[in-house]
C-alpha cells in the first residue's frame, strides 16, 4: 500500500470506487469539479485536491472515472489537466468508457511524458461499483497491467484485453452485443403479445432455451411487468452506441445491427425514455407497432 | 399405450422422433413420401402407409413433422390427404415449424370435421430429437394438450402457450431472439478483430458478464475457431426468419432487428452459405467489413 493513488471523477461509479480504494488502506487524492462530491470522500479520510495536475503532482497512480471521451481529453490534456508538467514514471489509469481512438490519443500523450497509461473501462454498473464486482476490461503495456492489478483487484475482476485501446474495445463489443439481445427480447416480447400470446409465457419458454441470456435472467421478469427502473440507463446506452459508431467508423467496420441499435435508442432519448433502463427498448417496438401497454 | 399413433414425416427430425414413440410402445404407422425413409421404421415394428388419408382411417392421432407452411397445407388440406374423409375425434398435432397463419387456418379445417388440433413446434434440433430432448411449444385448447401430454413426454418437454398458432407464435419469438443474439456476437467479434484485439479474449470477457447467452456459450468458441459445422443450418433459420416476416405482417409487428436479419440471413444464401451453421452470420459482417479469415 505504499502507493498513493490520484481519484479524478467522483459520480456514482467514481465515489464507491475511490471508496473502497480508502478502505484497502491506499492514501488517496480526489478530485471532482463538484465540491459536494469532494466533501464525501475527505470524510472518509481522502485527501482533497483543486486540480488535475495537483493531484498529478502527489500521486504516483492517478485513476479517472468521467463520463465520455471528451471529458477524458479535458481532464487529461487542457491547461492544469493531468498531463500538464506531470513528472515521468507516475501511472495513469482512465476508467472512463469512452472512444478507443481517444483512449489511444491520451495514451500517446501520456508516453511522450515518459508516464504509462492504460484504458480499463468497467461493466457491472452501479452495483457492481458498490459491491466491488465491477469486470475490468484493460489496454495498455501487459507490465503496467500487472503493476495496476492489486489496484483493480480492491474494484472487481481484471482481465488483459491486449495493447492500448484493447479495454475500450472490447467493452465496445460487450455493449454491441448486449443491445442486439435486448432488441432480441423487445421484438420477441411485442411479436408474442400482437400475436395474442401472454409475455410471461413466451419469457418462460425462451429462458428454458436457446434463447436464453443474462440480459434475459436480469431484465426479461421486469420487461414482462413493465418495469424499467435503472440498472443501466438508456442514454448511457446511446453514449456507447455512439463510441461503436466512431469505432466502427475509425476501423472500417460496417455493423449494420449496431446501427440500428444506434437508431432505436436515438428514438429512446427523443420519446423521454432515455432515464429508464435500456431494456426499454421494447417501448420503441411498442410505439412502432403501436402496441403500448394500455392501448 | 392404447391409442395408435399415425406420423408423417420421416426427415431429420421426424425419423428418430417416430423412432422413440414405437421405443415407448406405441402402435405407430408412418408415412413419407420418400420409401427409403419409411423403411428405416418399419424395421423397427412400425406400420406403413401409402397416404395421409391411410394414416387417419387407421390411427386415432397423428402426428406431422414437415418442412415448410406449404407441406402441411397439402399434407393436410389435399385430395388423399390427412383432413380427407377424416372421422370425427382425432387428435391432430403438427411439430413442424410453419407460420401461425397458416397453423391456425389448418385447425380451422380441423375443427370444422370434429377433430381437435395442436400446433407443437420444436427446439432442439437434430440433436434434441435424438436425444428426447426437445423443447415442445404447444398451441390449441387446453384438455387437449394434456391428451398429448404423454406422448410429448416421450419427445421431450411440453410447454403450453395458449389459443391455436400459439406454439408458432412463440416458437418465431424464439428465433428473433436466437437471431439477434447471433448479429449481436457477429459484430462484437468482427469490431473486435479489426480493432486489433483477439477473438478469444473479446469471447472470454464477454462470455463472464452481462453479455452471456447460451447461443455464446454453444458456439461462440467455434466462431473463434471458425468452425461452422451445424448445429442448426442457416437456411432453416431464413426459413424462420420467413415465417417471423408473414406473421410481423398478419399481426402489425414493426420488427426492424427481425427485418435486418432476414436480410442478413437471405446474404448467407446468396453467399453459398445455407449449408453452414446459423452463427456463421459473422461471415456475412466480415463480408460488409473486408474482414474475411485469412484476408
Amino acid at each position: 500500500m505504499d502507493e498513493k493513488i490520484g481519484f479524478i471523477g467522483l459520480g456514482i461509479m467514481g465515489q464507491p470506487m475511490a471508496g473502497h480504494l480508502v478502505d484497502a488502506g491506499y492514501p488517496l487524492a480526489v478530485y471532482d469539479v463538484r465540491p459536494e462530491a469532494v466533501a464525501v470522500l475527505t470524510r472518509s479520510g481522502a485527501r482533497p485536491m483543486a486540480s488535475g495536475c495537483e493531484v498529478t503532482e502527489w500521486a504516483d497512480i492517478v485513476i479517472t472515472m468521467l463520463p465520455d471521451s471528451r471529458d477524458v481529453e479535458e481532464v487529461y490534456l487542457s491547461k492544469g489537466g493531468v498531463l500538464d508538467g506531470i513528472r515521468p514514471g507516475r501511472l495513469l489509469v482512465d476508467m472512463s468508457t469512452i472512444s478507443p481512438q481517444v483512449a489511444v490519443k491520451v495514451a500517446d500523450e501520456a508516453a511522450s511524458r515518459e508516464c504509462a497509461m492504460l484504458d480499463a473501462p468497467v461493466s457491472g454498473g452501479e452495483t457492481g461499483a458498490r459491491n466491488a464486482k465491477l469486470s475490468i476490461m484493460v489496454g495498455g503495456e501487459r507490465q503496467v497491467f500487472d503493476r495496476a492489478l492489486p489496484i483493480f483487484g480492491v474494484l472487481g475482476k481484471a482481465t488483459y484485453c491486449g495493447k492500448s485501446g484493447a479495454g475500450q474495445v472490447v467493452k465496445a463489443c460487450n455493449q454491441v452485443q448486449v443491445a442486439l439481445t435486448l432488441i432480441g427480447m423487445a421484438e420477441a416480447m411485442v411479436l408474442g403479445k400482437k400475436a395474442g400470446v401472454d409475455r410471461a409465457v413466451v419469457l418462460d419458454v425462451l429462458s428454458a432455451g436457446y434463447a436464453q441470456s443474462r440480459v434475459m435472467d436480469a431484465r426479461g421478469g421486469r420487461l414482462v411487468d413493465g418495469d424499467f427502473q435503472p440498472g443501466f440507463r438508456s442514454h448511457l446506452h446511446l453514449k456507447d452506441l455512439n463510441i461503436i459508431r466512431e469505432a466502427a467508423r475509425a476501423y472500417e467496420c460496417c455493423l449494420p445491427g449496431s446501427a440500428l441499435a444506434h437508431s432505436l435508442y436515438t428514438a429512446m432519448q427523443a420519446n423521454g425514455w432515455g432515464d429508464l433502463d435500456h431494456s426499454a427498448v421494447v417501448k420503441v417496438i411498442e410505439l412502432l407497432s403501436n402496441s403500448a401497454e394500455g392501448a
